[in-house]
């Protein structure tokens, strides 16, 4: 595996850098952002990953998230993989917002076209995991992981799964339940079929009911999302933490909705949760 | 005169929300971007004019800027305006990135077409000033003005012309001497015509040798940046201020370049710079 370098910019005192690579995960090219805080340049930093929502790359929270003058100051490299493969033009794949390119729901897909190339799991969990320690300072026994709606999606059920890889969790507006809404329903039929127990595998609420624990998570959610009553749904992620001891530390905002200035004003607050839980 | 509000989010606090209106000034309709921190719920607060560069609208610098967080904390609202008219079709307008539309250089026109529409120094330093105060919580005595760019040109130059006006100045990799790069040339003559004395109302460092004075400017400029040495030229400012016995803090900085990263990366130490400036 190699890594192209598409661009680097000096911020706070650290770089923002994009890569591009050639995926075995997905069998396509992946891209990318890693920032390198300042404090790179003196050994291995902790890391923090960020699966961003339906829609979007890693630009759309490298540019709007503003999560580097806070990620410099606390010495975290921040990650940033896409939301799906891309360069493909599989059947139906660039048709809608919610299915194929751009949402990738973090699984390994199980049914044709997908199968071959949707496997996003892997390719966080695993791949992108070992280039990113192969050819930067990271130390990633220290490595967290968040997101935002789709992307809390992700950051939750695969923080879930593997404890021994990610040591903090944290979601900014999460789709909890995927099973349970339109979004979540829609893809994991089209990408498991519709045997619903395959599903249990990417849905936080029934992982946690099948046995799946973390000590504990943030989640910040708006109270004028849009998208809050139908799709996020985080009374159920609040019912199955209760139920299973999880400490969940879910606090709903007035007047915030779904975008990128919520998930602005939030950021510092996250990255101060994961450095707590990854320093030392 | 009537606002329109397009967009609003709650923000670190605070809100950030969007106008249209019809314009006096330039005959068009007109668009810019507020941030109002939670501060102005409790009554009038100080006011940073933030003027954008060449290509950019009010969006630019509000999703990608990160200022919201540091002008809660501070008590700063922030107004973005837009960088020329807008839906206008004038002979060559939308040809070229640096003239014409996206390209006001916060002058008033005096050559057609230009003149009935492109008077960006009327509506920022006169409609918009008035439309805000008549609005918005804001002590405009207390009213500073910075800028990226050409929009540090037109930050520059605006508060050298209305010290009255503008308490405080910053400006961020700015086009120091129009009348002596590609970019300024163009633009001075094609809004100005070809008699350069007219130009000197529009350059900062003709400006400061024709007399005017402001007490103090706080100036960034990244070392990596490519429009450095051909367009922006620093060093004449530095020459000018010197010779002026104005106090220019300019500070260069290793690896930044030209881009909203760059911006992001000091838009704390600016809004710091105004708040000490505006406070009392």
């Amino acid at each position: 595996m190699s890594l192209n370098e598409t661009n680097a910019w000096k911020m706070f005192g650290g770089w923002q850098r994009v890569y591009t690579h050639n995926s075995a995960a997905t069998g396509t090219e992946m891209a990318f952002s890693l920032f390198l805080p300042p404090q790179a340049e003196q050994g291995p930093v902790p890391l923090v990953t960020y699966l961003s929502g339906l829609t979007c790359t890693w630009e759309n929270v490298t540019t709007k998230g503003g999560f580097q003058g806070k990620a410099a100051e606390l010495g975290l490299a921040i990650l940033c993989p896409d939301t799906s493969p891309r360069g493909l033009d599989l059947p139906g794949e660039h048709e809608s917002y919610d299915f194929g390119s751009g949402a990738g729901f973090y699984l390994n897909a199980t049914q044709d076209p997908w199968a071959k190339h949707y496997r996003m799991e892997e390719y966080v969990t695993g791949e992108l995991r070992s280039l990113a320690s192969k050819y930067f300072p990271l130390d990633l026994n220290r490595h967290g992981i968040f997101g935002h709606s789709m992307g809390g999606h992700g950051a939750l059920t695969l923080a879930l799964k593997n404890p021994d890889l990610y040591r903090s969790v944290s979601a900014i507006s999460p789709i909890c339940a995927p099973m349970q809404c339109p979004w979540g329903e829609r893809a994991l039929t089209g990408y498991l079929g519709h045997d619903r127990d395959l599903w249990r595998n990417y849905d936080s609420c029934a992982l946690i009911e099948d046995g799946k624990r973390v000590k504990e998570i943030l989640v910040d959610q708006g109270l004028a999302d849009q998208f809050l009553g139908g799709e996020l749904k985080p009374e159920l992620l609040e019912k199955a933490s209760a139920g299973a001891g999880i400490q969940l530390n879910l606090r709903r905002h007035a007047d915030y909705d779904h975008s990128y200035y919520f998930i602005a004003s939030f950021m510092a607050d996250h990255l101060n949760w994961h450095h707590e839980r990854l320093r030392a």
